[in-house]
């Protein structure tokens, strides 16, 4: 297996900051620095790409609700398929007699699915609702 | 006024990587690369403190990879059932002939679901990857 | 030969499914409407006549319908609720406009899950539904 | 609301036959003959037309396998990444320790889904696996 090219620098950094960080990666699992220090840039770039409106991301919209208040789920229905080319997916778990939990996998430009997102959290009868703003992997290095 | 002392140490990184996270440095404002590091990791400290104990807690865990570098899927999968009491079912999305969108519904407790997100985004092929907690429903009012 | 008695009973049903089943029916080689449904019918009760007991059955029940049909939803919601102990999760994809498939990944006694599957698959606005069975893996060898 | 129109028309049928028919609507959940006939009538016309090549249809894949044998994963992901353009998604259960379910959602071509679906069924390490074909509810009457 060929080995990857890798691009090697200094950082400078108080020794305290350094350390808490040490201690934090492992906690995390890595047992490599630059590992560590690679996936926190590439989630802080996910993050500042975000807020670019065009740009196409993919994510998940996580929302709690009880299916028993009037509507709910017509509603969150109804938005769903108006919006059925950026919406991959939805999976639905019964948490119990009341809740239920739904996941949807989404696609699409950042603005269209932040405003999808934003009209679901605030549809009457969803107790919680967060939006997880991932990528597309195309345009990330790995 | 007195200089603070450093430690200076060296990072290894995919070329493109670098690229992309210089370039986002700038856009941000910051005209030094170990300035932003230490930004970026003091972020990731806070949010990396939040107290996760014992409470029970449902969410998702959102991972995108290419299944395609070696053993990636197989780690993820023993991590999973592993932990198969927590994970109430997984969906995976295919977006193209590399990448992959999974994401996890989980549901327990919460420092557990804080071990398992972390072991699954530190997994080696992992892009990106973000734990989103939400509630069981049960202790919120609708 | 004496002619067999018969029972004589009206159907309504939409003309466009009665001209699609007189298609088939005239494709199967039937030049009799009665004669393809009674061949029909007997199909049915051979699948519904197999013994579903207390034994621990996996299995996906499959639905496609109209999400615009009036409470579609809230039947198969409230169904699905009613037996949230046995249905593990359920994807839900938006085919277009009008049109949703779910699957319902489902684990529990062989019966319980039959009686769910009907109910299902008999609520209103539900065009096609289909319980497939398989194993929890436990019992059959690999 | 419009009342739909319907077409009236006569069957006979043997009276035992009948019967039998109706007692089988009643455990299925249905309080009307036309209803439980209507449904019949669809669940063929779906099963018949899985027979010609390059008609659309959508389905599942229920796959029932032990993740822990070598290579399986892989193997099931490299052929769904080959034909990712009909798979819109894969939900995954975690059954127990080694055991897991999964099924695909998919829409396409009905011989190249009958073709993936063979391979998938065939891979070394699948314990069970099952295609289920539907509708994409576009051309069936409701």
């Amino acid at each position: 297996m060929k080995k990857e090219s890798v691009d090697r620098f200094s950082v400078s950094l108080p020794p305290k900051l350094l350390k808490q960080f040490d201690t934090m990666a492992g906690e995390k699992g890595y047992d490599n620095r630059s590992l560590a220090i690679a996936d926190m840039m590439r989630d802080h770039l996910v993050e500042h790409r975000q807020k670019f409106g065009a740009e196409e991301i993919a994510g998940t919209i996580t929302l709690v609700y009880d299916h028993h208040k009037s509507h709910v789920q017509e509603t969150l229905t109804d938005i769903q398929h108006d919006h059925h080319e950026v919406i991959i997916s939805a999976l639905h778990v019964h948490l119990d007699h009341h809740n239920c939990l739904e996941v949807l996998v989404v696609r699409g430009p950042a603005g269209q699915i932040k405003k999808i997102s934003d009209a679901l959290i605030a549809a009457k009868g969803v107790k919680h609702g967060k939006l997880t703003v991932t990528t597309t992997g195309k345009d990330l290095a790995g």
